[in-house]
Parts: structure tokens; C-alpha cells; sequence
């Protein structure tokens, strides 16, 4: 059998991610043991709240270890099957290793559908990212139509499905992205009302306060720092701020300062984080409908694919600095 | 008829408030018209939001306009009345002037019960101040038997009650106040738990620490920046945050940044504003209950009374230096 080809955890990181910070590993592939199977891994997802796992500090999934295998979600074929609920040739999603081969406990991996679209779909689209965009829009930001949606960092994983959702729930849609590449995308492909660039604009004020002239009800957060508090200047009374990420801060030793938070008080704002993996019993319902809104269009979606799991550190490095445009994705394998 | 004493908004103030943004004006007592009354003020209230409408950039309420009285809540009897439903005589408490006689709409004001304890009380535990902080727990802190609430400016109008109804409630009432006395009353009078003073710790989050051991469930936030900064490393998984007020930022030219926000998202923590006026529906059943815990002793509240309408301005200066211990009230005249 082919050899396993690792990323571990090497060092961590106290400012930016950089390549000193992995190794890449070559070993034996691993034996499933009882109710185990070995998955031949086909793509895995690059997402930005990796980047917390870098750290020390707790956070609300484990940290990283050092020295061990970098952990992802990611989308493969079971080749091995120890275990009676899975057969080899099932393809499988779960949360698994920055590698070419995992070895799983069946419990911990839930079969995919290969007939829906690109295998990838279910770690974007179909997956975490998307899910995240929903709940946080049911259950926090409550859009009613009419109401004013700004979505930051719109272009990636989570931000292209929270406009999209938000213009279908008839929503003004505002978003940001840092290319006009970007930019152009989210408007013209994805039908946000309006978009700008928030790399080049002079005034992160006066841009907010052109994409938005009736205010802010609801902003899906994925940046935090200096966006944030030019958005809570522009909220409207009971404005929702779904608290999504804040990449733009997951690199700095020391965060940036938020100024402006008086506004929460006098604009009666709710400000509120939540975590996808708490919301699983809705995950049905989110499949259901997101498949539907795929099949038929009203929801699109772009991925960015980087071939080869050696190419995974710098990936995940470039997207952190948001170099990525959509979803980003390795390709490990071909199916 | 004795001349009416008023105090003006002379001038705006950008940092810190001096008896230079006050003017004390005398002259006639103004006739009420028909539906109106004519108040002779006993009592007025000075409250931290009032900073806010010092400003001139829009707030919840609407801004004071310079060279007119400033407004507050007070108390009064009425002396004259042009309305049916108010006769010479009735209590009444109500939105009026920093001023010795108001006229005022009676739709504009409510009779209160001059039985029940001070008149004054209807300034502070029986009114605005103490509903926001039933309100403020009521429909967001939502504290659960056991788990840990920490309270900021715990000696003041609202956090003296958060932190009574709290401990009510079955939690762990932790609280902060300016001064070793009010440390010693928020602990040995109120019944706190634990409280510290923030102006002499040497680290806010040891004090926290030390005060919560088991994390904090539910935050009442009166002062901002640096405090809000430091519960944001001790919150728990699911805190609310309960945006009241934040005091510390309201004479800073510049607010503080708040650094640590990135835990809203991993403690999936709310952090929401409100006004209590918003809430007006409630207010029978909060003065129904509040009604009860003050005649049982269940509630304390503690007043801290400065004599004379010209005492108003500095009176208002020191409590946004945190010089009042208790509630700020200023007699105007007597009962």
C-alpha cells in the first residue's frame, strides 16, 4: 500500500502562520483496528477557526497538539472496513487528519451521497461553512424583509451562503471582500445588492454608510477589529451582530481595540457568538434545504482548490490572509 | 409666587463635565395651559445615561439642547392643576426639569403613592434604575440557579439591585465598586458574595479570578472598556453579557479599545443592549414585586442625596467620577 503522507503540527504560531510552523511526514499507512476503517482521504477543508486551534489557550474545539497530525474535515473512500455499517467503496465525511489516509472509528464518520455535485460540496456548500451561515442567520441575525444585511469577508466559506440567504429572505445585502475580483463576484454572480472593497476604500464608514443608507440590522461578522467597530456606528436600533469569526484578528499577538461598543447600549444591539457543532439536530433540515436551493440554482457556490496535500501549509497560510477566493479546499486524491 | 431655579445646558462637553457646561437661571414660574400641571419639585435624579445626551451625536434619547433646562426624572406635588385627573396635591413622578417648578403635560406624569417609603424611592429601587436592572436579568442575564454573576458599579442605582435579585435567584453574586466602603456594603449590607475594589486590585482579571472561580455566567455590564476587557477572559460558555451601561467611557474623547472580543464567538457568549423604557409594559409587575422585596427587606438600596437644585451640576460631576455611594438624588425642596 502507498505510504501516508502527514502534516503535523510542528511549532506554534504566536503572530502569522508560516511554513516553519508544519513538517511534512512520510510513514506507514495505519491499521483500522475493530469498528475502525481506513479512509483514503480525496479532499479536506481549510477553515479559519484552525487558526484558534494553534493556540494555547482553550478554545471551543481542543487545541492542536504538537507533533501530532493536523486535524480537518475533510471528504474521502473508505478502503478498509472494520466495522458492519460501513463497506469498502462507501465515501465518507468526518472530521480527519491533514493526510492521505485516516484511519476512523465508524461512529465518527457519516456517509456522503457521491451523486450530489463535487465530493467537496460537503465541506463547503453542504458542509460546516454553509451550515454555520444558516444557523447563525436563523437562530441570531432574524432577517425580516426589508432589513439591511452586511456581510463581511463575503466572498469566503461561510460569507457567500449568509448573503445569498439573506437576499432569497428579501433583504437589502451589502457585502465587503478585499478584491475587486471579489467584489464583482458577490454582486453580479451571487446577486448581492451591493458590495465594496474594503482593501481600497478610503473610509470603512463611508462605504458602510453608501452600501447601507437605511443602516445596519443585521451584520454577519466574520472579521472583527476595525470593521466591527465601523459597523457599530452605523447600526440601527435592535440590530443583530452574528459574532461568525473574526479572522482579521486571529494573527495578531495583541488584538485591535474595539471602540465603539456604547452603541450595543443605546441601539439596544444583540451581539452574540455561536458554534455550528451545537446546532447537529438542525443539521437534516439545513441538508434539506441548502440541497434544494444547490439543485436548483438560487444558491451558488465557489470553491478554491489547491492540489496536493503538500501544498495544505501554504494554503492554509494564504487563506488566513485571504488569498483564497471562496471556499478553500485541498485536493488530496482523485476519487 | 417663588421664582423658578434652573439649570441650563450652557455649553457641550467633550471629555469630562465641569460646572462650566451648566448655567443656573432664575426667573418666573411658568403657568401651566390646559391639561397641564404645574410641579413643585422635591426630588430629581441623576443618572450616568445622561452623559449620553450631553452628546451631540444621536443616542436613545434624544440630546438636551443647549442654553434650555436639563431634563431628569423627579418627583413632585402637584400645585397647580388645569388637568381633571390630577388634583392639587398628588405626588407625581415623571421626565421633567433640573428645575425648582416643571409644567408638564398630566399625560406626561404618573401619581405615586406617597406612603410607600420616601418619595425618593421613586427615583431609584421603585423606579427607572432598579427596573433596568430587574428588566436587564429578567429578559437577558436570565440567571440560572448556581451559576456566577458578576456585577460592575455594584454600589450604584442599578448594580445594587442586579446583584440582590441575582442573589435571590440562587447564583454566586460577585461585585466591583470604587471604594473600600462600598465594597464593604455591597458584601456585609447587601449580601454579595465577594466583592472587590477595581480602583486598588492590582490586576482586574486576578480579581475576577479570585471573585469567580467557577468562570462568569452572567456579566452586568455598567462601565466598559478595561472591565468589560478582563470578564471577557473569564466568561463561560453561554454568558450574557448584559449591556447596560458603560460608564467608564462616557467622558473619554477617544473610548478604550476592547481588546478580547474573540470569545463572544468561542463562548458563544450574548452580549445585548436594552433601555427600559422599552419595556414599560412591565412595570407593574416589577413594582408589584419590587414593592414586596422592599417591604420584606429583601431589597436594600442605598440613596445618596445631595441638597439643592445648584448642588445639581456638581453633584452630576462626581457621579461620573464615581463619588456617589448609592443612588444620586438631589432634594429640591421639602415634602
Amino acid at each position: 500500500m502507498a505510504e501516508n503522507t502527514r502534516i503535523l503540527f510542528k511549532s506554534r504560531p504566536t503572530g502569522w502562520v508560516d511554513a516553519s510552523h508544519f513538517e511534512i511526514a512520510k510513514g506507514p499507512v495505519a491499521e483500522p483496528a475493530s469498528n475502525e476503517v481506513l479512509i483514503r482521504n480525496i479532499f479536506m477543508s481549510l477553515d479559519p477557526y484552525m487558526r484558534g486551534r494553534m493556540r494555547e489557550q482553550k478554545s471551543y474545539t481542543p487545541g492542536f497538539e504538537l507533533g501530532q497530525v493536523l486535524q480537518a474535515g475533510a471528504v474521502g473512500e473508505v478502503i478498509v472496513s472494520n466495522d458492519a455499517s460501513l463497506a469498502v467503496g462507501d465515501l465518507v465525511e468526518g472530521r480527519l487528519g491533514w493526510e492521505t489516509y485516516s484511519v476512523a472509528k465508524a461512529t465518527n464518520v457519516n456517509k456522503v451521497d457521491g451523486n450530489v455535485g463535487s465530493l467537496s460540496h460537503y465541506l463547503g456548500v453542504l458542509g460546516m461553512p454553509s451550515m454555520t451561515a444558516w444557523v447563525g442567520l436563523r437562530n441570531i441575525g432574524q432577517p425580516k424583509p426589508g432589513e439591511t444585511v452586511y456581510v463581511s469577508a463575503a466572498s469566503g466559506a461561510v460569507g457567500q451562503v449568509a448573503g445569498q440567504i439573506a437576499k432569497m429572505q428579501g433583504c437589502h445585502v451589502a457585502g465587503s471582500a478585499g478584491s475587486d475580483a471579489k467584489v464583482a463576484y458577490i454582486r453580479d454572480e451571487l446577486g448581492f445588492d451591493t458590495a465594496f472593497n474594503y482593501q481600497t476604500v478610503a473610509s470603512l464608514g463611508d462605504a458602510l454608510a453608501q452600501a447601507c443608507p437605511k443602516g445596519i440590522d443585521v451584520y454577519f461578522e466574520n472579521v472583527g477589529g476595525a470593521m466591527l467597530d465601523a459597523v457599530l456606528l452605523k447600526v440601527n436600533p435592535y440590530a443583530r451582530i452574528v459574532a461568525c469569526g473574526m479572522i482579521s484578528q486571529y494573527n495578531l499577538e495583541k488584538p485591535e481595540g474595539v471602540k465603539n461598543l456604547g452603541t450595543i447600549v443605546g441601539n439596544k444591539v444583540k451581539m452574540q457568538g455561536f458554534i455550528v457543532s451545537d446546532h447537529m439536530d438542525l443539521k437534516a433540515e439545513f441538508m434539506a434545504e441548502m440541497s434544494g436551493w444547490l439543485a436548483t440554482g438560487k444558491v451558488k457556490y465557489r470553491e478554491d482548490i489547491t492540489q496536493g496535500i503538500e501544498n495544505a501549509p501554504s494554503a492554509f497560510i494564504g487563506m488566513l490572509k485571504g488569498k483564497n477566493f471562496g471556499k478553500k479546499i485541498v485536493r488530496i486524491a482523485a476519487e
